[in-house]
């Protein structure tokens, strides 16, 4: 171990390996629920770089905690505390490496932001459509590691969804070559899907081919209140039927919800009345605005003809669209001002969403009454941020600390009957390792540990998150 | 081994195992290019019966070839020629366990025929897109397991985007329950499209649940002439940019295949002027057939200015749109007619198809004045079926026998240099296993073999295809 870091400093330089001086940055986890302590941080600006920092610590068995911009959710991107574990960090390889508009895919290194990605796209006249709300500082390559979500997964996937290829290197160092610009490949096992989603538990991924879509002509945002949770299902599968593609946000945001932000931020405009539940609905129009707004009326009244909608409003420019968006992405915020809760990044079929609300808040209420569920996320996509919050004149802290274990149960049993995802977009990292090994396909777990102990036989990649 | 046969007959009875008899069906591929025997046929009815099958195999090592319509090109799912190899048929197994219209998804059994899962959705009110020409006798699972393409792949994805969830049987004779009628669930590595696409070589797919889309109001189909194959790649962007996601089909042939189907079924109306190449464009339209003609006429007056369309004609009638499929699906037939010939199954970056094309044709028309070529395919994906056949005069067999060696060397060198797949969507079974070794990145190769050994260790699924 003694040779380690001085032959990695040989290898890397003085910009390349960080070990003294506040790592904290690289230590902590967004949340701060996982401080660690990191043996050093690596910094390499290229894939030789990364398959020679693989190798020495294959050979000196260092374990290797890759991380991009370190905004994940689940404690994935962070050392233990051990002290022993090397931070990769990718963010110094942020190179575009190529834009290929007739084939509409880009290729871009795994450091990159994805609003840079964004942009990129956007310059070449092409839309790259994943969005989330970290994607100021989000990279790609952790996009990748974690099949992130987002905004617009109902019509354009999650990240595995706009992945074309990739380039990976492997816990022994060597690259896989795997950059592909290919719709249709039928050439053996499909490893770009192996290593999305893995959180750096195989390999590392360096650089990916992205799909580009066409900037869609007209973007429109409306709101809509429904009498209960099964209309908003049913407006969903009208939407859908109506606008078919067209179709890019359906985001449900409960009463509590919504009142949570007009108590904790009053400044936010509502839009529409208090109702049971209120919808945000975005069309993306490839033809223009009259053709946009058209599509949206008739949906809209057809929707009220149904009795599905109460009331609506169609945003009016843009500021008005930004703003109806504003008042979605406002929940954690108001959330975060209100204290403690106790989250769930949980996912349903569709049509199983329903009857989960239901048996949810008479369990939730028979447990403890004046109990709060804030209730919103991607009804489209069946992801719920399903997050519970102490009664009136309860502390949050001494409620999260006697009831989180018990809740969750509670929460995870309902998911787990009807079909669900104790982790629809976050992932499970070290947050929800013990629960993936209790509710998970036994399986299914076993071959995942086959094929990690196939591929990382010395356990060195990201040990300990996942699995 | 003596044992092996009365204890799977005890399992699945008589209707169950067939071990004597004419068992050609499937003991023969397709294309008849691979004559094998089968040890035995098992026929099981259900998923705890291929479970125990697989658990005897296992047992007392017998290799086993599972098989779904058959109906494959690449001699993936029929069994050697050395009498000890099992065929699994899925074909029994052909239950719709449940159709979820609310979560536009279906969940089959694997020996299903795609035809069937089609009406199944349409019933429902909705679209299971997946489409090629076998679809009346091909199935399900063969279709996972060889990740199927088909005509719709450009809007809708191969079978692999359309698969939510899997119940496959291990090697070991396990049941993987990961049926799912998930959008989103970031629980662990994606086993699903592992399976997907693996050629039988690392489990027996079972069951599938697959997603659904709504019914398009409106499909309209279109013919273009373009004076190059630049012109139909410039073609395809502006298509895509006007109509979106509306736009579902963009095939393309050449003159000479077009002259071939003129010589060889001259009963077929060719509705354009021979050009160099015809582009065949669907749109799906969600709103009707006024709006769908409106979007094809602007679309093709912009073509027309800018000189990418010399002229074009839009069916005006289903009979009409049929007959315009009808034309393209005819090349294979017209080809099959003329005599055997030297075909591939490519794809490439969309922007790297005329370079490919100028590039071959200089090469081919060097290495045999006169050779024809015929291509074809699914332009959107940037999949070519790019068939080589024998100058007029030369017998095709004897071509075949002197040159298909010489010309699949130039050809996926070509495609390799332009980085492109050997295997666009037939797979790679036997016919293109050495193939795959020779071109295939060896860390991919490594990682394949990995896999393969953690997964089979035995080596008794689909033993000597694609690895």
């Amino acid at each position: 171990m003694t040779s380690f870091l001085p032959a990695l400093r040989d290898r890397l330089g003085e910009a390349g390996l960080l070990t003294g001086g506040d790592l904290s940055a690289y230590e902590r986890d967004w949340r701060k629920r996982y401080p660690g302590r990191a043996l050093a941080v690596a910094r390499p600006v290229s894939t030789d770089e990364v398959a020679a920092i693989m190798r020495l610590c294959h050979e000196h068995r260092v374990p290797i905690v890759p991380q991009g911009g370190n905004t994940g959710l689940v404690g994935g991107s962070t050392p233990d505390d051990s002290g022993r574990q090397l931070v990769l960090s990718l963010t110094r390889m942020k190179r575009l490496r190529e834009i290929d508009a007739a084939n509409a895919s880009l290729t871009a290194e795994a450091g990159c932001v994805l609003a840079d990605v964004q942009a990129a796209a956007a310059a070449a006249g092409l839309l790259f459509p994943l969005s989330l709300a970290a994607e100021g500082s989000c990279t790609l390559g952790g996009n990748l590691a974690t099949n992130a979500g987002g905004t617009q997964v109902l019509r354009y996937g999650n990240a595995r969804e706009l992945c074309l290829g990739l380039e990976v290197v492997t816990a022994q160092g060597d690259v896989w070559h795997g950059l592909s610009g290919l719709r249709k490949d039928n050439t053996g096992y499909d490893l770009r899907d192996l290593f999305i989603g893995s959180e750096g538990t195989l390999g590392i991924i360096t650089a990916a081919t992205m799909k580009l879509h066409p900037q869609p002509r007209e973007r429109l945002t409306a709101l809509a209140a429904c009498p209960s949770i099964d209309e908003a299902v049913a407006l969903l599968g009208l939407a859908r039927s109506r606008a078919g593609d067209a179709l890019t946000g359906f985001e449900v945001m409960s009463r509590a919800a919504l009142a949570l932000v007009a108590r904790e931020l009053p400044q936010l405009r509502q839009p529409l009345p208090a109702s049971p539940w209120t919808v945000l609905l975005e069309l993306s129009d490839a033809e223009g605005a009259a053709h946009a707004q058209a599509v949206f009326e008739g949906l809209l009244e057809a929707a009220a003809e149904r009795g599905l909608v109460q009331d609506a409003v169609i945003a009016q420019n843009l500021q008005q669209a930004q703003d109806f968006w504003h008042l979605r992405e406002s929940i954690p915020l108001a959330q975060a001002q209100a204290g403690l809760n106790i989250k769930h990044d949980i996912s349903l079929p569709v049509s199983s969403i329903p009857p989960f609300v239901a048996q949810m808040d008479a369990v939730l209420s028979a447990y403890m009454p004046g109990i709060e569920v804030i209730n919103f996320g991607h009804l489209g996509d069946g992801n719920l941020h399903y997050n519970v919050q102490a009664p009136a004149g309860v502390a949050h802290a001494d409620f999260l600390a006697t009831h989180e274990a018990a809740i969750n149960e509670q929460v995870y049993d309902a998911v787990q009957r009807l079909g669900g995802s104790i982790s629809a977009e976050h992932g499970i990292g070290r947050l929800k390792r013990d629960e993936l090994v209790r509710r998970k396909d036994p399986v299914g777990l076993t071959l995942m540990r086959s094929i990690k102990r196939a591929l990382d036989p010395l356990d060195l990649l990201n040990p300990g998150r996942l699995l």
